[in-house]
């Protein structure tokens, strides 16, 4: 199978590269870039220098059509929504890694990401790409709307106690702290390394445009609305992020309840790990790799539950997810170029 | 005036070398040791070779009362409260570092700290040394205990809500983030670089020790028994702590009116600064420094107040606070030897 | 095919599974520890926790002979010598990633590594396992000496040179820098994060034990006993060795007459690559994966020759290319399991 | 006295402010910058917010006059050089932290920094303002050109050999390694934080500015004219210098002789330390101070000497030097306002 990435400059575009070089069933055969048109892939990205040979193309939905079996769009979002809709009207299958179709109403994504949605018609047909949750739609869908990371770490937190309506929801709180990576390519102020390495500061403090995401998806399993406090934070490391999240529950559970809840719920799932107590996640646990490793805690002086949740923000956060998500879409075994341990250290 | 450091080879040993070496007023005359009694300064902290000349001798109560006018004990604790009680009946004013006597009920330490107390007579004669609350009792005192890093930050958060008795304690998380150095010196796995850089992870997960010592001080401001959810997480980072707290308020206050309550109670507080808006405090903008700084949030969705706190571990967080005390005690300007600014980049 | 891995326990050990779990043509049968025995392996590299269902046993010969069809030995010098010769005897072929067997002089090991060599007759039974320059003895092999991190990097950057005597080798310098991994699990003070971060050092100046490892084997090749003054110093990261090298020739050659030798020498060579200028190598474009990279320069205002040389230290500075070294062994093709590309962000 | 910065908004701004702000004998009372014109410091600075009240004013000579001693020109090089003469002509004394007065012959101005020079006529008027090689002309001096962060390492590393004509020059080697903040406040791909954490590479490789600057130097000293090799390399850190600095004598001596050099030749030097064996020089024993510590060592093998020099860059390269020489020029004792220890851990 041939598998294209338009928008492959970036962060996402380099790891995706990176994990299909070893996927072995399927060929990328169509990369494309704006701004690097006609350079060679190397030499954007010179860790792939003499090892990926590629030359960047200008997007053309008749190249895509031609050339491949199912494209990844690793735009970023403003751009995406101009481009997905070509693609998948011309019957090109679509991973759609950024932000523009994943909230099913417009409202909140002019609301949270302060533009006009320009292709609003494409939001119900798309299939939210969690593929704990959604497993089957994304095997027949031609739209996937890869989750965003931060949502990623905490829909599959939550999502035992949400749909068992465990959670009272006014006294959630999450409390995420990420590596710079997520960020993106593009140099800034704030990822300086003069100014970003031994610091540590929360950022877009209750007002991150990932929380109507995760609002959106929980309360679909919650069948209820639900308004979350969302606060992030940026670690001084490359990769990574852990979610803390505290809550209180509607039905009294001890930790090893929560434990067998969790066990049963993921039970099968490939790509998210229970931890044995009493080993708590670490971001290096999953480094590099595609997991979501949980750790479950109760405050037995407060009675919250205390959830860890890890994942790299990079892969099970990003390009690992889509390629999860092209496995199913395309009939490979889902954890097919995906068995790569972490690296730790 | 002469001081001593009793415990010189740990990180808050080297601190409060560092700061007393331009204070201008005190002169160190009495070093301490158990393990490197007999070796000079400057082989125990290579950084000050050349530097400071003076040699680390065992400790005696006899000799402290000859050569000191005030001595730090920068043990660590359960290791206090062997020395503190024979330096302090021989009349040698004592600032303590540890955390053996901040907890006014013997009980909770066993709880928290799993040692019997060996000392408890002497947990009501000391003075809980955060100046900003308990000034006028610090000048006079004999005994100071010197606050946890951890506390500082989260009491210094939390102390005009507190006091005006506004906070809905049970609503109240504390998710805070801390740079390595604060667990001391010794070497361990946690600490090995390979594992702790390009890592972050909680820690001690709602039971680290610090937990009764926060309950107690705002629990006093607040006139009543309080319960906290606090878990700590390391960042791969020096110095440094951000806490995070996130609250709901007993009445509904506005971002301003919050600001006002916050800018009376501190107004003429010299260490601890209010950031404006939109400058949200990170763990650079302390660095080196004995300043504590905040930022306030309303989350408007869920109601909950958000509060930043960020302060140096070692100054703040310790040894530039010990200084602050000392200041207080021995009749100087409360802000002698601790007018250094941030360090940044 | 079965292999065993004895000394699973630090990092050459989980790296080695690492690689080794993606191979597809191995199964891991058989690992050892000393300390861990009876453990889950998940317990001792709890990254794996989940993912790898391996018990550590004790080590056993009869054990290693009934299980595997090779050893990968990942002991410390000084204790794979005790072990190696007892596998070799039993028929067990083995890669040896200690420094125990690649000095063919047991004098040179006593200077060096201050211990008397137990088994020096295997000393010249062993190849060194560098397959870029032993390939073929390598193939036929019984025990392979798997080289050092340094060693590798620096016989890879001059080999060209070397073979064809341009080298005037009392003009030669090596400065070396390494991250922290390659010091090992163990931890240290040296390496403890408060003192390892935002910190740089040099150390055992002059006086490193790969210094007659390289001597030896450029030695060899230039067909002249050689002494090279070589300097290693520490960098705050995890990964990665690059080192620059300085020299001037017998024969006055320009820089792309120097990379024209360098590529007819490299021919064919899956995993030395040589980036075409203005590109200058980093350790990270290679982190993580089994190459190393090369850059040339000629600095016309001293004609001096520098070389810079970067590779993963853990990757082909030790576990990957121990797997390629069993690649030749086994048969398999040489990059079998190691076509992962390097980690970058 | 009155002082000013004029270029107040990059690093060595920031640092200037650090260490004038306890200095005191000295008051700031001139800040300019172009792009934040109007601006407080403290929006570009948030370092500060709470702590230095001052308003970034436009450039003027006048101003400079009426309210300033002394100035500090921390411009861009090719900006200072613009301005310097302005403000020498109107006599207001001046210390440039940049490199346009540093180099006496314009010719070589232009090939290093591809710029014609606009004031040539002012390079022999200034004094280079390295205090342990010319400290009775920086007194006198109406024009400091404050010397580079590499310069000073590697001059005052070999000083004491090249005064004595001991060098053999054509063997010298500088390999040297620096923190990040050496490059500025700029965002730029290669310090942005994802690329440059976790990763070490060399840059300008025998090709860096600074060359001139050390041959000029050093061949003063030595009374003849020399070519040196110089590599930087960049270090995943904030701060610090160290370089390591390869040669032979021309005269044979031992270790201990050149220890008994180096001392006799820094004899009284408050800001040089030669650290005592087996001790070796880190650049965490100068962070954040105005020291420049030195290590010396014999390779016996090959006969090279081996020196270690570090110094923290925004210090003792840059802010603290220029502190230095302005307390030469005020007539300060030299030590005022630098008198901070080394900030470790």
């Amino acid at each position: 199978m041939r598998v294209g990435i338009v928008g492959v400059t970036g962060y996402t575009g380099s790891e995706l590269l990176r994990i299909i070089h070893t996927h072995g069933r399927v060929e990328l055969t169509y990369v494309t870039s704006h701004s690097f048109t006609g350079k060679k892939l190397a030499e954007v990205h010179p860790q792939y220098s003499g090892l990926v040979n590629l030359t960047c193309r200008p997007f053309s939905v008749a190249e895509a059509v031609e050339k491949t079996d199912l494209v990844f769009c690793a735009l970023p979002h403003g751009e995406a929504m101009e481009v997905v809709p070509l693609l998948s009207d011309a019957g090109v299958r679509v991973v759609d890694l950024s932000a523009d179709f994943r909230l099913l109403d417009e409202m909140l994504y002019r609301e949270w990401y302060q533009k006009e949605h320009s292709s609003p018609a494409y939001l119900a047909r798309a299939v939210y790409g969690l593929p704990e949750l959604y497993r089957e739609e994304i095997k027949q869908a031609c739209l996937v709307a890869n989750p965003g990371c931060y949502p990623t770490s905490v829909i599959l937190a939550l999502a035992p106690l949400a749909s068992k309506r465990l959670v009272r929801w006014e006294t959630l709180v999450v409390d995420a702290k990420s590596g710079t990576s997520g960020a993106g390519r593009n140099p800034s102020q704030l990822l300086h390394f003069p100014e970003c390495a031994e610091n540590f500061r929360a950022y877009r403090v209750a007002a991150h445009q990932h929380t109507p995401e995760m609002e959106q998806e929980l309360g679909r399993l919650a069948g209820e609305n639900i308004s979350i406090t969302f606060v992030p934070h940026l670690v001084p490391m490359i990769r990574g992020i852990l979610s803390t999240l505290y809550l209180k529950l509607t039905v009294d559970l001890e930790e090893d309840e929560l434990w067998t809840l969790y066990k049963d719920f993921y039970n099968g799932e490939r790509f998210v790990r229970l931890l044995p107590p009493p080993l708590l996640v670490e971001t290096k646990y999953v480094y590099g790799s595609n997991y979501c490793a949980l750790s479950l805690k109760k405050d037995r002086r407060t009675g919250r539950v205390i959830i860890l949740s890890a994942l790299d923000n990079l892969v099970k956060g990003a390009a690992g997810q889509a390629v999860q998500n092209m496995n199913l879409m395309l009939g490979f075994t889902e954890e097919k170029g995906l068995e790569m341990l972490p690296l730790r250290p």
